[in-house]
């Protein structure tokens, strides 16, 4: 078997890309990864080498990979066969936004949200703050997503925390502290947002 | 000056992590990067560097930078000293979120969104997508988010092509087509995901 430790983060960055793009071609048999590198607009050679790094399968020349057995491995190299249970703290509206986004699938599957206003949509899923430590706990929940204003953020972290959350996705906009042991994504927009600009930029100077 | 190409992606993703974190020190006088890396978990070899691609002023043996003035240095590094107004596509959750996002600032101004439906909340800046060309030419707009289902994602990025916006920034899960001299970002929330539940899953297996 080979090790998933030994993938770079931009690789790991790549692979759900190559994915989502291989499901959208379904309907074909077999795709290479010419095709793929082409139509993305990448180094044929990177593509191979992310594909060999989480596929068994190899790719039969002038055919390429069977598209079919290439997504089961895609999926399960990325722990898509797994279903993540998680809660999120904050029902505004970016809250609600993570509450309905369609790009997760079942991989993320955010079972209840946390608001000090739980009537705050008319969404059944929304709980008060207070209830947060029993409910993850019973149900054993170990991701929490944070998207409440950056005032709140840190005491929101710390009390998911000490609820026993092990990962922590990020969206208020300040750096959190949490113990080593604990997992965090920081997802900032704005960084995002700056990249973009700044590739603008450098094209229209 | 320094050329603003030769930085890296991965240093220009910590850029706005750095400034962050200092106006989150604005008290202080001084600033040093052994400081700013212990706190961040950074190696404080790699803070140094970054800095020193970004700002001129030179920090103080013992003292570190002045806060005031690195401040203003990445801020102008960054491109933050400019305004760039944008528009939105999509005034569902994720759209309404972006429009109230705090973490933008002035850097990123959304000045109005588009929908379908221009009834679609009590939000004064939300027009009918049928006006988009002619506002967003009058306006001379050139940066774009699109928030609208996966299925509309390509016709909505057709339409702000040809209404002269030249950089993108996509959050429907979808590889978009876009000519080659638009900037295009796609904001993947699945893959950052992905990338959090690696992590945890390394760490407690």
């Amino acid at each position: 078997m080979k090790s998933k430790e030994l993938i770079s983060q931009a690789a790991l960055k790549r692979l759900p890309q190559y994915l989502r793009f291989i499901k959208e071609h379904n309907d074909l048999e077999f795709i290479s990864s010419t095709f793929i590198a082409k139509e993305l607009g990448l180094n044929p050679i990177l593509v191979r080498k992310d594909l060999s790094l989480a596929c068994t399968s190899e790719g039969k020349p002038g055919n390429g990979f069977e598209v079919r057995k290439i997504i089961i491995e895609i999926e399960e190299f990325l722990g898509l066969n797994k279903v993540n249970n998680a809660i999120i703290v904050g029902a505004g509206k970016l809250g609600q936004a993570l509450l309905n986004y369609q790009g997760f699938n079942s991989n993320l599957n955010i079972e209840m949200a946390f608001d000090v206003d739980e009537n705050k949509c008319d969404n059944k899923k929304i709980f008060k703050l207070e209830k947060l430590k029993n409910l993850v706990q019973n149900k054993n929940i170990k991701i929490g997503i944070i998207t409440v204003p950056k005032e709140e953020a840190q005491n929101v972290c710390d009390i998911m925390v000490s609820s026993g959350i092990m990962a922590i996705w990020n969206f208020a906009p300040i750096n959190l502290k949490v113990p080593e042991n604990i997992s965090l994504k920081n997802e900032d927009l704005t960084t995002s947002a700056l990249i973009l600009l700044k590739d603008f930029y450098n094209k229209n100077k």
